[in-house]
């Protein structure tokens, strides 16, 4: 498949008229080509459009017909071949290896949520049963799931596969029932043009109203805010910074009718090392942090940016160790030089607070948008009266914070902002003081995991990617899993409705077989 | 028990020092003792700093003893007998059956929500089991809702027992495992002192932390607001009117942290009556039609204020038979002063509207805040030009719409803003009608129903009240009924975390036999 520079409005390919911008290979820091043609606002406005009239029809088809189309989009993801791993590379500045492993992680999330959508638990199919003898009687009552309406989804730098154009908000929204219109990032746009243009394939190959997918290009924030406040669009997944997420969340407050943003913001990701792991084997958890800790040069949403151990020799040990660790990684290539600027940017502010000291750097900037590792640490006196130290720096950055005794410990774990995940190192020896940090986690976090790194978010039903602000801009949701779906779904309720009329979802005879709550009972389908 | 004007925080009662109201006796449109001493910003923060500290302790409860705290709150209510139905018939101007009828509903609502406390099925457990042999391993995942925090309740002024203190949103948010700050509604004062006590003495019975449950009283929105601007509130019920919810929705928008509001606000509950089924009954059908638009002085979340039918010699008939029943129809009492000023003043205005026709009205206006029905008519192309329309008008009002066609019905459908509740009358040759209109009404509302009127509300577990906005500020959840619960939840993944620091809920021998979907399939308890 070419890469023309053309983004995707229902069945249409075309070169956006209000501008041009190219892709930039970030190793070279340079621009490439082709021109890429960017979005009018008649062209949101023509994507909106065909969004909102494709719905009633593609909300109605049955389970079966999404599940086929995802496996469809999941197929010609991987019939795009090396151009699509190669191309990717030079956008992303990413390891092939890398990018293959996310493209596997791509087609998977897809081919989960076409199961998703066969299994039908997202329907949550509930009946009460008509009660006429009852004083007053009961009416006939059942309840489904069905979608919001046309969503909205912005593409994410750091994942260009499994978090943009076909990634995990588009497939969970799809499963659901809803037209996406996506608006792809700057940093991969000919990534974006060949997933985009498989998923309008998949569209035309699956008999689906054209207005199910769109994709456009747009600078700065002018097409993403038109996109939002369009009244055909019902919901917004957004993946990025603080900053954007928060301007996304204010352009859509402002508008007539309050639709929900699931903005996945920003994370320090904290590591609690407790006494009995560390003293058991802090050479080996200091390596596998500084794993994590630049594995895709720093740049995942999970990157673990704070770590709080008991001051002492094993504390100081591990320190050494993870900077023995952190000097042997070289520097890698971040995804644009935005990225690559704020990194440095926001390892010179820390470097420059009272109180932070530099533990290690990693091998020195190469050319292009290279970054160099690094490490600091500073007690949690400083850590607890610093409010700039709970600033995400985006990239191979690390805090290690020093407390007094698990006392301390505890009051770091109940400062911090919400979180999308949060870790323990312990042993059995320790399980008095993780028992006491559990619950202060569960109040910060999406996610707590033992004795392992946070990088690496398995797609499975049971995973959280999510957490309380300002991890993401509504706790209740996960972004990543099977209840990503949730999302993008509300309840309607039938009363007496004629047997003819009901969803099949609700109909007695269940020609779904769906697992149903039926008079207050789970049941499974026979 | 006695009324003393006062408030709860915890377990102390008193009189705030804000300043004092009295309670109002709509009948007579005039104070009744004893005075009601208001909150300070202080009370505000205190009952906030009780809940927070109780937050953690309350939500590691079993669903039992929440089952029961819920239980014992029923009990409660009953034992206060007629001095609680006498007072709040003072207060509403409610006839004394009505509040029976409400107290028995309260009570039931409480109980169903013990049960989905007891069975758990609102905590979503879910297990992905660990597969240590696959490339890259899968870690052991598990995940489970948790509460989300204190939940900031407004009471409502039309259902003084069953929206109010120890209403749905109070039941469903501790039933989450939520602490929650009651705001009472100035309409009904003295209710909501008799009920707050109970809750109160509950919380003292069942030996839990006091922050469970508070309740303020506060005049204007000084107190609402700071209330809703604390950082320990984590989640807003609010069940009023449209300028109310908005200007909640705002105050939120501006906290530091975004937190969900779900505030029910307005509707005006089309009804559409299709010809095969006005050919057959419509003296029947325009009956029952007056008797709900009338039943508590129109004062329902769900009253039919809207109803579409096709012109000619059948939808005259109904209105002439809807107008003769309408005529006999007494003037209520409204509930207060200034919701009988802003009937008085929307009908006022309706009928100053170019094309709207005076239909009937009820008896004439009696003593205090007594109020005349009335019923109006008008063409749809006036409908769906005159903005103005779809502003609902809370009381025993509504507007017939004649239709030329199927077509121009259809029409009115997708014009309609969000609303609680649709309505379709429809025999079985009117199928093809009624199936055209089913998709737009699911997309404008929360609740579709057949052949019967829109008010009363099952509590039940297929039960949605709630609608896309602006009939309420998130559709993706409902005030009424056992998903209720939902709106207070968050989902906590646990990952490699030791079977010794796991939840119950998600413990492997299931000690709770909760319903858990295990490696993406549903297992019903042994």
């Amino acid at each position: 498949m070419q890469i023309n520079g053309e983004m995707v409005i229902g069945q249409r390919t075309l070169r956006g008229t209000a501008g041009v911008v190219r892709a930039i290979d970030p190793s070279r820091n340079d621009t490439m080509g082709p021109d890429f043609g960017l979005a009018t606002d008649a062209d949101v406005d023509a994507a909106c459009a065909l969004a909102q009239s494709a719905f009633d029809a593609y909300r109605n088809t049955t389970p079966e017909q999404r599940a086929v189309f995802l496996e469809t989009i999941a197929e010609g993801i991987l019939q795009l071949g090396s151009a699509l791993i190669e191309r990717a590379a030079l956008e992303t500045g990413l390891p092939t290896a890398r990018l293959e492993g996310e493209r596997g992680r791509t087609v998977n999330q897809l081919r989960l949520f076409a199961k998703v959508a066969r299994d039908g638990y997202f329907i949550d199919a509930t009946i009460d049963s008509a009660l006429p003898d009852r004083v007053p009687p009961r009416p006939d009552l059942r309840l489904r799931k069905i979608p919001l309406g046309p969503v909205a989804v912005f593409g994410a730098s750091n994942f260009p596969l499994a978090f943009s154009v076909g990634g995990g908000d588009t497939a969970s929204a799809l499963a659901a029932g809803c037209p996406v219109i996506v608006k792809a990032h700057g940093a991969h746009l000919g990534t974006s043009e060949l997933v985009g243009k498989v998923i309008a394939q998949a569209v035309a190959d699956c008999k689906l109203p054209e207005g199910v997918f769109s994709m456009l290009f747009g600078e700065g924030r002018q097409i993403g805010q038109r996109l939002v406040d369009h009244p055909a669009i019902k919901a917004v997944g957004f993946t990025g910074s603080r900053q954007g997420g928060l301007a996304l969340m204010r352009t859509v407050a402002l508008r007539a009718e309050p639709i929900p943003v699931y903005a996945e913001m920003s994370s320090i990701n904290p590591v609690f090392l407790l006494p009995a792991a560390l003293s058991n084997d802090r050479a080996a958890v200091a390596q596998g942090f500084v794993d994590s800790l630049t594995l895709g040069v720093g740049q995942f949403c999970t990157n673990p940016g704070l770590v709080m151990g008991l001051q002492g020799d094993h504390f100081d040990q591990f320190v050494e160790a993870a900077a023995a660790a952190l000097q042997g990684k070289g520097a890698g290539t971040m995804l644009t030089p935005g990225i690559h600027k704020a990194y440095v940017g926001g390892v010179e502010q820390l470097s420059g607070i009272d109180g932070v000291t530099l533990v290690a750097k990693g091998k020195p900037d190469g050319a292009g948008c290279a970054a160099q590792a690094s490490l600091y640490v500073c007690e949690a006196a400083t850590y607890l009266s610093t409010p700039a130290l709970e600033s995400e720096i985006f990239g191979p950055c690390a805090l290690l914070v020093r407390c007094r005794d698990a006392e301390q410990m505890q009051q770091v774990a109940e400062h911090l902002e919400g979180q999308l995940t949060a870790t323990v190192h312990a042993l059995a020896a320790d399980r008095a003081h993780a028992a006491a940090l559990l619950p202060v986690l569960e109040r910060k976090a999406g996610r707590i995991l033992f004795n392992g790194y946070p990088t690496g978010v398995e797609v499975a039903h049971a995973m959280v990617h999510g957490g309380p602000f300002p991890a993401t801009s509504d706790s209740r949701s996960t972004s990543v899993g099977a209840s990503a779906i949730d999302r993008f779904l509300r309840p309607v309720c039938y009363q007496n409705v004629p047997a003819d009329l009901l969803p099949d979802a609700l109909a007695d005879n269940n020609p779904l077989g769906l697992t149903r709550l039926v008079d207050g009972a789970m049941q499974l389908p026979q």
